[in-house]
């Protein structure tokens, strides 16, 4: 393994987003969420993914110079046009509007159009948290799930997150795949030989498989929860797909032609404000909700991000640790 | 088994709710959500609630007489102060601004507050979709609930319903309870001496259990899809809870007092409306929300809903049948 410090990491992403041809822009709104990945233990959503940003370059499906246009919708609507760039720049351009219409009517929405998408749902919702705002957001991937019952893939990884601001204490997140799994961990246990548990897939007959190779080229994911995560997964595909005029994980895998680009299509974020929702009873209530998350952690169960926050402590401290061959995949794309 | 036309359901539950003290407003709200239950096939929902809903007004648990206090609270918010009557009523009374604001708008909250409510979700979600807007709802229960990892019931069992108009289709809706299975399941199993399914519940020690006694008594239900759906309730209890300035389910079963009724807090309603997303191509990109559900329903999969569709048509047709027992049982409050 090989420690960096946070600004270490920074540095490594940021110059090879640059030296591969990204504009300033892009490179430091990418650079900032992988960080955070990196930082917070999520290796998955960190430095690694520096790799598939280059990737997506050169197969020509992401746009290096893309200055996402922000459009004012309606009085409770921002659309962020990315304009083939990433999520995370559109995600900032659009943030400040968003914001100020939350404040303005009580609830407002962010549509983010055509961007190429890889990134950790929470990352955004931290950032209206900190503003002391409720935050939703929903986006679809690549169709690779299938539906409750059945056999071929329908919805894609499709991600809930969620955020709640709690005064001088990290915000309650939590963001998952509406997937049992993540498709990178079925990936994993195809590369390890590994029959992966059931549950996970199906093949192509809609028959439970526990064959990695099957439930990946011929069948297809499940989602969790049976009947009621596909639903959760048939309502992200819809509110993130035609409800923003984007395209669904079925259109965005067709689009991608089997290049094994990120997935290009649409993320929807709908942010509430408490101030407005309660006045100057905002602070009586948000404190109750306190309440709720000691009788969780009172009993030794656990917030979501905990671990998150846990390790995000240790890295500022420690710096994070990769590994040697990542390492030398990204060092490689600065030559 | 009785039949009864929908009209003669109608009668029947309107006249018990009005003999036993119900204003006309809130007998006519009740009614309209009951039949609608018994209808769709829904009996949980049907008219076995107007059991309840005398048992709660004799328990002092409802106003009988509550007239729903409408707010204009924020350009994107109407709260409705439902004042100690049931929640179909305060919807009732909220829906006219609600839909106007999020026609303004694009995205809307409706927060009612101080409810007595047992109604089904989907009841409300049709009444948006047939005004061509998405729409979602959430609202706690009382705390019957584990955590993921808990064994302490602090949830309640917080449903999250859904819904998607369809030009010249039903919409496609969900709702469903963030817990594993309905509480009144379990009460069956106790009723008919039969051990439950794991996965419903836990022990005071927080350990598998298939003893509804023990489940019920002693332990706590289960949310469904583990720590995803456990992450789900806690979002349901605290939109539906502090955000709109109401009680959470842990603070609706302390104010119960054992006495058994409904539950007695608030719920948020978000209605979106797809023309102030897309404007003039709304249109084509719903007509492409079609190609999700024929995806679906092509590969031989349900949709959500499908079942209370069927028994609606039925329905219209046959008329409902009810238990010889409930009929006498409400023909009995009539006296």
């Amino acid at each position: 393994m090989i420690r960096l410090t946070l600004i270490e990491a920074r540095e490594l992403a940021e110059s090879i987003l640059l030296h591969n041809g990204f504009s300033a822009a892009q490179a430091q709104a990418v650079t900032d969420t992988v960080v955070a990945g990196e930082r917070d233990g999520c290796a998955s959503h960190g430095l690694y993914r520096v790799l598939g940003c280059v990737n997506s370059l050169r197969a020509g499906k992401v746009a290096a110079n893309a200055e996402p246009q922000v459009v004012d919708q309606a009085p409770s609507i921002v659309r962020v046009d990315a304009a083939g760039g990433f999520s995370q720049l559109a995600f900032k351009a659009g943030l400040p509007l968003l914001k100020e219409k939350t404040r303005a009517t009580g609830i407002a929405a962010l549509a983010i159009n055509r961007c190429v998408h890889f990134s950790a749902l929470w990352v955004e919702i931290e950032q209206l948290t900190d503003a002391g705002l409720v935050a939703l957001a929903f986006t679809p991937s690549h169709a690779w799930v299938a539906p409750a019952g059945g056999s071929q893939p329908v919805f894609g990884t499709n991600p809930i997150a969620f955020g709640w601001p709690r005064a001088g204490k990290n915000p309650f997140v939590f963001d998952f795949a509406t997937s049992a799994i993540a498709r990178g961990d079925i990936e994993l246990h195809r590369r390890a030989g590994k029959a992966i548990p059931e549950g996970w897939g199906v093949d192509a007959q809609g028959q439970p498989s526990t064959d990695p190779n099957v439930v990946l080229d011929h069948g297809a994911m499940l989602t969790f929860g049976g009947h009621k995560g596909s639903a959760l997964a048939a309502m992200v595909e819809l509110i993130a797909g035609p409800l923003i005029g984007d395209l669904t994980s079925a259109e965005s895998l067709a689009y991608d032609a089997g290049s094994k680009s990120s997935p290009y299509h649409g993320e929807l974020l709908i942010a509430l404000d408490p101030k407005r929702f309660l006045g100057d009873a905002a602070e009586q209530h948000l404190a109750r909700a306190e309440g709720v998350f000691e009788s969780i952690q009172g009993q030794g169960a656990r917030l979501p991000s905990q671990r998150r926050y846990e390790a995000r402590l240790r890295s500022e401290v420690e710096g994070v640790q990769i590994p040697q061959a990542l390492y030398n995949d990204l060092k490689a794309l600065l030559a």
